[in-house]
């Protein structure tokens, strides 16, 4: 069977789309969120708000959805990243893929790295207590989850599909316009290319019965053209670009930063995502920055953030 | 651009799919460990053991994976039902979707229920402590989880594609068929209908440039014949039938019990999953179990399963 013939809506831009879409059913509540965490941190002066996007998006296959395009990410990028921006003064919008990982709370990946692992129970007082040899870790981490969410300065808002996502993004971009360059946009999230159209999407479960499945997907809009030039025109906007294929990476890069007019887009590897990054910038060479070897508890985020801070920083 | 002509695989029965293509790269080490499981619980008299497949498999599209097809699943039947076995005295492996919900830490969700909530500083001790009011619940989960753990009776194997969920599943059936009746298969996964066979998928990430993006993909041979018949014949098989469109549902179990002649099929419906469910058995009118309103604290597997002991402690 074949899903999804050619699109009505395939080519519109980001603003048209967003104009014949429905919005996610919990729209409301998220624009209420925003608007509350940015008007009280608008107010602090000189207080920089990062919106940080982490985790793949997905494209149903059906509206009532068994079946889904997916991108790779755990969300690792994002939620690393999200620490970082907090513990260097930034508040911070976390928009993320429901169930991807979390700032803090992805220390103890259930599968990994089960917390229950790292619990006891204690025979003198029959409470549980964390084991003596994990403990200073994680009364760190606890600490400064516990700083995030009693002040304020961590804000999660989730997405599923790629219409979730951009309906929120467009939002939180128009909210935190005002903000000009104390706003940065850090757009690590792994979001789809194609989708297909609600207008055309399966109603119930694609049956299995009938052979071959076909599935034609269009071209998503692409976001970032409006989000800089309209959108948040005065905002630090960071893009990723992850490729597989090395020779592709630079030529992909800059031509995002001739099309889109942003400020830095961060180049990775698939296979080496971990460990290395290139930072691109209109007129420069690329920066590249590596692990060094025998860093098993460092993270690549540890290394190329103190750079992306100080560009913000003389952004103006 | 277009993904996937017609496949040579297409039709495949999963016997010559398995001698056709590789197995995941960690099989050798789910093979010494399911070995190694069922060497210790097989000599213990009437021990019941029983295989749960958790969570969705997914379709890469790229052989270096950026995208990939996936299934709706949390893996929340699998990873509660899980729980249950155990407690009934069953030893369990749980073979799930890498990053699903597992048995104990799926109580302590990252997004809805994280961990980190329920733990404060004792000020006097400065050592990390359960708040009271949730002690007792994770005192309970503690030590059931510890006591699986510590006591070997749940061994978590995990898979992410198709391919690899059919080379573990086909090991796993044939290492439990010598168990004959007090083996169980309980195969609660969302398994795709549909693949994109190896030897056809893009080798590095599809690029967005070329305008529509075409799929065709291939029909999953049907395992559950061969599992039936041929792998473990002799013990207890549960599948699941999960369809959206409510009419669907009985015709498609009667047809799955009739086509593969195994013992159970328990039928859902995407929207009503979590509060009833259908036991379809050949000769016998469907048997509909509903939970009762008011009941937040229940789950739907905690009403069924006991119903499901019963079928296999009657099977011979």
């Amino acid at each position: 069977m074949s899903v999804s013939p050619k699109s009505p809506t395939q080519g519109l831009d980001p603003e048209k789309y967003l104009k014949v879409h429905s919005p996610p059913s919990h729209f409301q509540q998220c624009k209420d969120d925003i608007d509350n965490f940015l008007e009280f941190w608008s107010q602090i002066p000189d207080r920089k708000i990062a919106l940080v996007t982490s985790g793949g998006t997905t494209v149903p296959l059906e509206s009532q959805t068994v079946r889904f395009l997916d991108n790779f990410s755990a969300g690792t990028r994002g939620a690393t990243s999200a620490e970082f921006f907090l513990e260097h003064g930034y508040s911070v919008i976390f928009l993320h893929r429901q169930f991807s990982l979390q700032p803090y709370s992805r220390h103890y990946s259930h599968t990994t790295n089960c917390f229950l692992d790292y619990l006891e129970m204690d025979p003198k007082s029959n409470q549980i207590q964390v084991e003596a040899k994990y403990a200073e870790e994680m009364k760190d981490i606890l600490f400064k989850y516990k700083d995030a969410k009693d002040n304020r300065k961590l804000l999660a808002v989730s997405f599923v599909t790629v219409s979730d996502y951009l309906f929120l993004l467009n939002y939180a971009a128009q909210a935190m316009a005002p903000l000009e360059s104390r706003a940065l946009f850090y757009l690590a999230a792994a979001v789809s290319d194609f989708f297909i159209p609600p207008e055309l999407m399966a109603q119930h479960k694609i049956q299995s019965t009938e052979g071959e499945l076909n599935i034609s997907l269009s071209k998503v809009p692409k976001f970032l053209k409006p989000l800089v030039s309209k959108w948040a025109p005065n905002a630090f906007i960071v893009s990723f670009k992850l490729e597989t294929d090395p020779l592709l990476l630079e030529p992909k890069a800059k031509q995002a930063l001739v099309q889109y007019g942003h400020q830095l887009v961060i180049g990775n590897l698939l296979g080496t995502r971990k460990h290395e990054v290139w930072f691109f910038t209109v007129g420069k060479e690329p920066v590249h920055l590596q692990m060094p070897t025998d860093s098993p508890h460092m993270t690549i985020e540890s290394l190329f953030l103190p750079r992306l801070f100080e560009l913000h920083s003389s952004y103006k």
